[in-house]
């Protein structure tokens, strides 16, 4: 069975039909990267834009080893390099790029809709590799593989996130994804950054992380953003390790193992505490690894869709 | 028989047979690209240096996305990253490069010339993606090959360009490609940017944009800049709109079928109305989709003389 | 057999018999490079990631070129696209690179010791692609391949290295390879760029420019850098070249053929006249072509002493 969409924007409406699929498929490619040469033919010959109006690294990497790995041929656009400045709009941009023969498109920007509106403007396949404070699938679905990989299972699974919800789009697309395969979900943070409307969700929500600890399975611990400090949102960053920060004596007050995720980059010794980022039930690195092999799942499935793929 | 030219520098001078033949191979791989797998070995082993010392982005992805459908090995060089700030020469740049075995090299600088001048340092062949206000000739030829696919042929086609024919390398390239390939040109744009010496081309020459549209099949509307406004060669942009800008009010009045093409950033509102822009009688995403098969053509005739490619 | 070093980071302590390996595998991948189609499939499925802290145009370029010959599949990282400007740990930017399953990684970063603190963070191979003011090993490399090419030994040459010393990682680099293969090596400059413990590497040391040109028979002219001038350390660039300038008078005076290196950038006119950079007695070219098949042996040679290289 195919997969139900043509596109990846978000979680938000996929089925667990579909991210068992794409879970499923991020298994086969996880094994071909431990082979000694990682590479498949699959996708020779489509030809994949990285957009990216946004900095990033570990993303764009993880994209472009996934692309390189399929055999797919890459350009990369990134903002410091385009016509941004010359005021063309995004749609001449997007068909633009399309018109020189282009598969698919990754696309991270700081606006949401962004990929959703790029889906009007084109045929390509569209990626959400983040967009603003929306939607981040494939980091969402790299979590919940490494989570699959550790637990055997995501239904009945406990997963605290923590941290900064109502800007994270790691978060948004994390709790749309680990609902629909059954997760139990907790949100913890400042009140400041918790969404208004977060009872939408269905899920759990408290201000005390020690709570969190006790009641998880999981953390998915998040990156706190130093803007938002100077927005005022939290007082300091020291304030904000003592009320939220993910220690050992916190965790060991748990009596219990619990599981560290973060979608990095870490501030270490102020969300996560260093010890805390390299113990042995961290499991900060395999999501990285996770991520190509799932990128490399999204790209094939998404490609599949196209007749110039066999 | 093979191209007469080693390097493509410009249009003026090249002949109507190498523009023929251009164009002829042109559209062999315009079929390629739309191929299931739009890959051919062609140019294997050839390694081809993008050498862009203005931002690009359309230029650059074309180009790069046909050395990769050619199967050349490309490497990047942008001024961002590169050694213009420690004040090396670019002769010692461009033999620096070439002695690290390059084949070709496609450049795109401010200053008029420096395609040509690179010809004088270095073996490798030499690509001119637009050298300041003087030419950009795989712009002219993707122009043509639209116009030919549209039209039959190009001999006595009628072509206005209109804008800013006085700063713009694509109007010099285009007005002597059609010239050699026997089209009639007519130029349109304020007397403020009309170069001083524009009857040395031996064109028609206008300021009333009706008239050019009432004499044309194609109108070919140049991107107008910002910074002619600031430098005071004409009011607003609003008041450009007014005079020059292509809208459907001024198309309809002409009771017959015009072509439009823009080489792109368009903006919207000013030299183009985006309902013109996007009308079924505009080519202008046929033209990006035929640069990538003309600038495949060129690399490929070009990569030819070399001996190595076999 | 295989080399007895797992990184390169720098030359101390590496024995002739590693170097001799490196200089020797290098003339292979020399002889490649003028094959018609100048690629092997050696390192296929490789991936090596090129991290890129300082801007760097010959460095990375040449070694981007190194590994598309080898056929590794090369990703690039640069400061100005980095997550650097996040605050993240260089040890969690690296481990979470190797996490996305890197073979090798090419570092250049202004610190001295970052190379080899990498080392301690991640298993892939680490190549020092300069740090700081310590050691750029393959400049070295390439240095003392080209020297033996020309003269077909290395022992008991004469080699003076002129300029910034104190400064310089090329020097650093270039000291202890040749002392190691048994060349003789002066250093020459003003005394503010001679480093304080000039004589623990065993080496002639001269402020006269006229001296170390009687002595030698291979002059390596080093770049001198704006920024010392602003430090005071020496007063202008005029009274620089005055004293320490590379001019063909100078040579002429010795009496003798001389050969001019440079690792480039050149201020031509500063430390190095344009006449005598481009006289036939400069090999500052082939030190650029030698680089890049100095640069295919050492991934060749590390990559193969992972197990995923067959």
């Amino acid at each position: 069975m195919p997969l139900q969409q043509k596109h990846l924007l978000g979680l938000e409406g996929v089925s667990a039909a579909d991210i068992g699929l794409m879970l499923d498929t991020a298994t086969t490619f996880r094994e071909i990267l431990e082979r000694p040469i990682p590479k498949v033919p699959t996708l020779r010959g489509l030809t994949v834009v990285n957009l990216f109006y946004e900095p990033s690294t570990r993303t764009r990497i993880s994209f472009e080893l996934a692309e390189k790995r399929l055999s797919a041929d890459s350009v990369n656009f990134t903002t410091s390099a385009s016509s941004v400045k010359k005021g063309e709009t995004l749609k001449d941009t997007i068909r633009n790029i399309e018109a020189m023969k282009i598969d698919m498109v990754v696309v991270r920007h700081q606006a949401a809709g962004v990929p959703h509106f790029l889906t009007q403007c084109v045929q390509a396949a569209i990626i959400n590799a983040g967009d603003g404070m929306h939607e981040h699938p494939t980091q969402a679905l790299l979590d919940m593989f490494t989570l699959r990989e550790r637990f055997g299972r995501l239904d009945g699974l406990r997963v605290a996130i923590i941290g900064d919800i109502s800007h994270s789009r790691v978060a948004g697309s994390n709790i749309r994804g680990l609902m629909t395969m059954g997760a139990e979900v907790m949100l913890c943070g400042p009140k400041t950054l918790m969404p208004r409307d977060v009872e939408k969700f269905g899920v759990q929500v408290t201000c005390d992380v020690e709570d969190a600890i006790a009641w998880a399975d999981v953390l998915n611990v998040l990156r706190i953003q130093l803007e938002r400090q100077e927005a005022g949102l939290f007082p300091t960053m020291r304030e904000y390790h003592a009320e939220f920060g993910i220690t050992r004596q916190r965790l060991e007050r748990a009596k219990k193992e619990i599981t560290i995720m973060h979608p990095g980059p870490i501030n270490r010794g102020i969300e996560l505490d260093a010890d805390v980022a390299d113990a042995d039930y961290s499991v900060i690195l395999d999501q990285v690894t996770n991520g190509v092999a799932v990128r490399m799942a999204v790209l094939y499935l998404l490609g599949g869709n196209e007749e110039s793929v066999s």
